[in-house]
């Protein structure tokens, strides 16, 4: 770090959660230390006594505890209506194909998310922002796929986009037509995925920033042949993908999401050793999602030891969304990694920190505290990290920083 | 209901969730109506017109949802300490033994709990108490047990009780003094509960109001033996008595909580056929935890089908404690409640009111939106009561009134 300046803000006298790889210490924790902030990024962490004669802005941390700001890297933030009552249905005892010839599941979210206005829309999913951020939440990533057709597609990108401008945080939006066929394309999903293609990949490129496209590669959903038919389309226009794989079957998702040197793979409940193999070799990160595990009461758990074997990143999402994981809380969502699948608490921190990062591309800039890094981070009225994972219902954030200020 | 008074509150244009079971739809529900109260009691739910000319105070509910204030009728909300570090070293694979053979385990607990004075032990359960309350709570169970011994047990009682003085809260205190053998009982349980009959329970009786004794009957607690030897005390005193039973094994602690005519029986998740029509018979209810269940990675699962066939109420509660269930959201235990118990949303409900009523021996005056019933409601910017229990993460509580009067 070249030398303290005036403008420079010096967070000191805190306990820094730094997830700093170099550092060897369990969450790179790093004590007796400041933290220095100039124009928005992280300038460097040094010793308490390299700043004593700061004259610029100084904050007296007062021994708490710093972590990045969490990365929340699968979200399915932007939709219109309610599934609950479906939901109270089924455990009353109405069956799942009732509630479908009915125009419930998927579909009911999709109608009522074209229903609505993007001003709607923006203030539906403002809520359930603020409810992340609350959390310590600064970056999440945002996917379309209740619009499934070219203005519904780009509206959900569009309030995606928004949410980003009005709020401090920053959203990392993801082109998910490929989600579900829609209802007019009822038996032709090929034909959907020629409008895919064909029309709503390229065409919102031109307008749309999104980082990554998605899909969903399911026996439920899109097939192999078809998911790489929307993987070919955007490795040729330089997106990057990702895909919602081996959830409830395998049908080979991840390795197909390796092979275009994707960004992750999500859910991968039904994930064997070759895909994991070909996830570790192509640097793909696996997304874990137990808030849809847990919700389903599913049985079958991500193969974890072969992720930690094979040395595969593994990041933890809400995998918020109105059908399968109605909880807009990271906290729960590392509490069940840990309660449901064994994870250790700084397995889950990294998952929603230096992981989450990776699996969204900002690994060189956000999830650890370190130098060039993004200035944005949480300050807990807490003792460790470990807390916030046990106790999901407590929530001791004290301040959000984000790109160096304090936000709400 | 007599005439209206010009002191009469009237609360209109509500949705109210009455839980009244003389209502047959789904809820009670009663809509276009209006809540009378008077001096802290509904005084009765009225038609909308029957409240046009009232001159006393009006409050618009402008469509929101009401309910009856929720009741938590189990925790152990007072304590000191925290068992998270010995969580996160079991998940990273050092056994119980060790960590109990550490100090770790109920032994931590017991030892930071009486290392604490009564004001730290008040502070640390504000906190608590708080989160509680900020979901709607207005009526609590809070159980001694971490004491163990005649003074420490008054201390946590004496917490309980100045909670209930400082707070906009009804608590029902529970002694449990049999929660576990102290460190220095160890091999000596029978002595124990020689102490827990001659001292400690008679004692606290003649200066401490405690509403009901419990006891942790369990192979890994007391045996029905000496569960029995406290219940028969209890019964001597004239103390309504309950159990935590059935949870990890099946020791006929419920038959036993029957034939005392317990208020309760707890966890359950071993409970045969004989025990169910044994609380059938009794007027027992079964008090459902599903946190723990959820945070202690349990399979067998309280005999729900058996509760309903034999009309046993069923409670929903926290059993907020610092080892088995660190979560302070009777929202998350209601939904906990549905996805792993398969319960419905009106079951769970009906378990956070009307039943957990009768758990705490309140069914004549809580639970219930209904003509002499306490003044005690939660109003929500919600359509159904379902949302509340689907998404619980969200908290759409607008405001908790505590007899009468709108109390944060
Ligand atoms: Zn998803
Ligand atoms: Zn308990």
């Amino acid at each position: 770090m070249t030398e303290l300046t005036a403008d420079d803000v010096v967070w000191r006298n805190g306990r820094f959660a730094t997830f700093d790889p170099r550092n060897p210490r369990p969450y790179g924790l790093l004590e007796e230390s400041a933290l220095v902030v100039r124009d928005g990024r992280i300038a460097g962490l040094v010793e308490e006594r390299a700043v004593a004669g700061h004259v610029g802005r100084t904050v007296d941390l007062a021994g708490r505890l710093v972590t990045p700001g969490l990365i929340d890297c699968h979200t399915h933030l932007v939709f219109a209506g309610s599934r609950a009552q479906e939901w109270e249905q089924r455990l009353n005892g109405v069956s799942y194909k009732t509630i479908s010839d009915n125009g419930g599941g998927i579909n009911a979210t999709v109608r009522a998310t074209r229903e609505s206005s993007e001003d709607a829309l923006l203030q539906l999913a403002e809520g359930r922002l603020q409810r992340l951020m609350a959390e310590g939440v600064t970056t999440l990533e945002v996917k379309s796929g209740y619009g499934l057709d070219l203005e519904n597609e780009r509206k959900m990108l569009n309030v995606a986009r928004r949410l980003a401008d009005r709020h401090a945080v920053e959203i990392s939006p993801t082109l998910l037509a490929a989600h579900a066929i829609p209802p007019e394309y009822k038996g032709r999903a090929d034909e959907y995925i020629d409008l895919v293609c064909d029309v709503i990949l390229p065409t919102l490129w031109q307008t749309q920033r999104f980082d990554a496209v998605d899909a969903f590669c399911e026996n439920v959903g899109f097939t192999p042949a078809q998911t790489e038919r929307v993987f070919r389309k955007a490795q040729a226009l330089g997106v990057a993908v990702k895909g919602h794989v081996e959830q409830l079957s395998d049908q080979g998702g991840a390795q197909l999401v390796s092979r275009y040197q994707g960004l992750s793979a999500d859910h991968i409940e039904y994930l064997d050793e070759a895909g994991v193999a070909a996830m570790a070799a192509a640097g793909t990160v696996a997304v874990l999602l137990p808030g849809a595990f847990y919700f389903l009461n599913e049985t079958r758990k991500p193969p974890v030891s072969l992720l930690r074997q094979y040395q595969v990143p593994m990041a933890v999402a809400t995998d918020f969304n109105p059908g399968t994981s109605p909880f807009a809380s990271l906290h729960l969502a590392m509490n069940m990694a840990c309660v449901k699948f064994g994870l250790t608490p700084e397995e889950a921190w990294t998952g929603v920190t230096r992981h989450a990062a990776r699996a969204l591309g900002r690994q060189h800039t956000h999830g650890q505290l370190a130098a060039g890094y993004v200035a944005d981070f949480a300050i807990w009225d807490a003792q460790h990290p470990v807390e916030m994972v046990y106790e999901p219902s407590r929530n001791p954030l004290w301040q959000r920083v984000f790109r160096g200020e304090v936000r709400a």
